[in-house]
């Protein structure tokens, strides 16, 4: 039974199911708890259709999706939900006066040696353990949506979080097969909406320019640089694009690099007749009405995607 | 006759066989020549290898390397390749001097009608056709490397590129299968490297800070932020990401991002300890003797990628 974790999911929406889908998929035994009874009602729904998915598309290595959804109780309570759970990963809404509420609970109730996560994208860990008995256990994970699917997660600490914690939490993640980021430090944005964010900004600034049209920058990552970045990541594309790998890239593309950032300074605004333009180009392409239905082509895109990088995943 | 246009290919390495391999299997008559005879000859086994590669991926649609093959010629004189060309590509080495030469001899003896096209990444269009007379048919063509695999073509006026050469080229471009992005106006780096050096900058400025390791950056990116990028690009992703799309994702994350980019103005220094650590990090994963090899692997993960990507495209 020592083999067996239990990791215990706080909230039920589509995040808190991810997880639970991810835990339970990794192995651990999981507790779903949300304080809103419908909501935990409504969970079985996103669970069995999140595992259905993984497993249509051959990405549950031999497990069926009722051997997924066989390890996750729907918790009637938060003690029971929490009763010798190794992880406790939070999924409630993003607001500063909740979390500091779940975590203040989560820590006088859950087992004293339990790794106490957040989910959280916008708020700094800091900001929600500080007066809490035992920070030192508590730190963000923060997934891309759905984890279940997506493997990265950062693993952030506030500035009295544990290294065993960040750790323990960092190894577990590893053995359910996520891939962990483990940060140094809190930062606003994390890694990766730093690596969006800087992306993005560029990318209105194009548009607020008039140098290109949306869906011609559209056109350049999806058709031009992302499939490589997909397989590689942005260090190990540049390393492979120079003979003499990074350090020759850096020598010979550096000084063009170092051009371009000299007008990237500027932030331009992401509102006003740049928006409108993005705004118009995007409802040509797709009313507001079917958004919903291109949510679900985009997911079902995505999972053969992850069927396919897994599938094609180098030896190393 | 009139109906299988001839694009000319000046310049035999990787780009030039790329290109002639791209346009050969659009459906052109393609004439590739290098003033030196001995790269002119190496050519063939270059251009074989990229079309029993895409063979081999099943990316022909239905032709095989064969047919590919036999619509290129290797042209023995510069005026056989240009004769009866409706499109010149240009991939000659990235000097400035090289540039102007080339294409004024280009502009000189190609048909008065062809498109001439440089593949420069480095040079502005305005850089080395000012002085040439029929400049309003000069453009940049800027592909992702190998054009053959990789669909995104940058199309960049000079300012006195005439709106006919800009939608011929377009046109043709997208004829052939490309995903040709019409810039209104030149700039440094474009589009795409403008994107990437504005990721790199942020992915730089994490290592400079010891936010991250670069093995971690690259996993927020290839297990992260990419794979949604590979089928979406980034406008896309936004708009999908909030009930009432991208109008909405800039209201509830606009203030977010705003504060992310207020500490992502300082261009970080990409040499010293910054670049001893990103190049540690690669040499520890990946010794410098092995970096052909390694190539070779992404390049054979790169077609199956875009076969998948092929295959998986909406039916829009």
């Amino acid at each position: 039974m020592a083999d067996i974790p239990k990791a215990a999911i706080i909230g039920s929406g589509l995040i808190g199911c991810g997880w639970a889908v991810a835990f339970a998929r990794g192995g651990c035994s999981v507790a779903l708890y949300d304080e809103n009874a419908d909501a935990a009602h409504r969970a079985s729904a996103t669970l069995a259709a999140l595992a259905d998915e993984l497993e249509a598309a051959g990405m549950l290595d031999g497990q069926t999706a009722a051997d997924i959804i066989g390890r996750v109780e729907i918790a009637g309570d938060l003690d029971a939900a929490l009763a010798g759970a190794v992880h406790v990963q939070e999924n409630v809404p993003e607001k500063l006066e909740i979390k500091k509420a779940v975590f203040a609970d989560l820590d006088a109730r859950a087992p004293r040696d339990a790794i106490l996560a957040s989910s959280t994208s916008a708020l700094l860990p800091s900001a929600f353990t500080e007066h809490i008995a035992g920070r030192e256990r508590c730190l963000v994970a923060h997934p891309i949506n759905p984890p279940s699917l997506i493997p990265a997660v950062e693993i952030v600490p506030a500035p009295w979080t544990s290294a065993d914690a960040m750790d323990r939490c960092t190894a577990l993640m590893g053995r359910i097969g996520q891939k962990p980021i483990r940060m140094a430090r809190e930062i606003d944005g994390f890694i990766m909406n730093r690596l969006q964010g800087a992306l993005l900004q560029e990318a209105f600034r194009l548009v607020a320019n008039g140098i290109a049209s949306p869906e011609d920058i559209d056109t350049g990552l999806r058709d031009g640089l992302a499939p490589r970045w997909a397989l590689l990541g942005p260090f190990e594309t540049i390393d492979l694009n120079a003979p003499g790998g990074v350090r020759d890239y850096v020598t010979r593309y550096g000084p063009m690099y170092a051009k371009i950032a000299a007008t990237q300074r500027e932030h331009p605004d992401w509102t006003g007749e740049t928006l409108d333009r993005i705004d118009a180009a995007r409802r040509d392409r797709l009313p507001l009405e079917q958004i919903s239905e291109a949510q679900a082509e985009r997911d079902s895109r995505l999972v053969r995607m992850m069927k396919h990088l897994r599938d094609n995943a180098p030896n190393s």
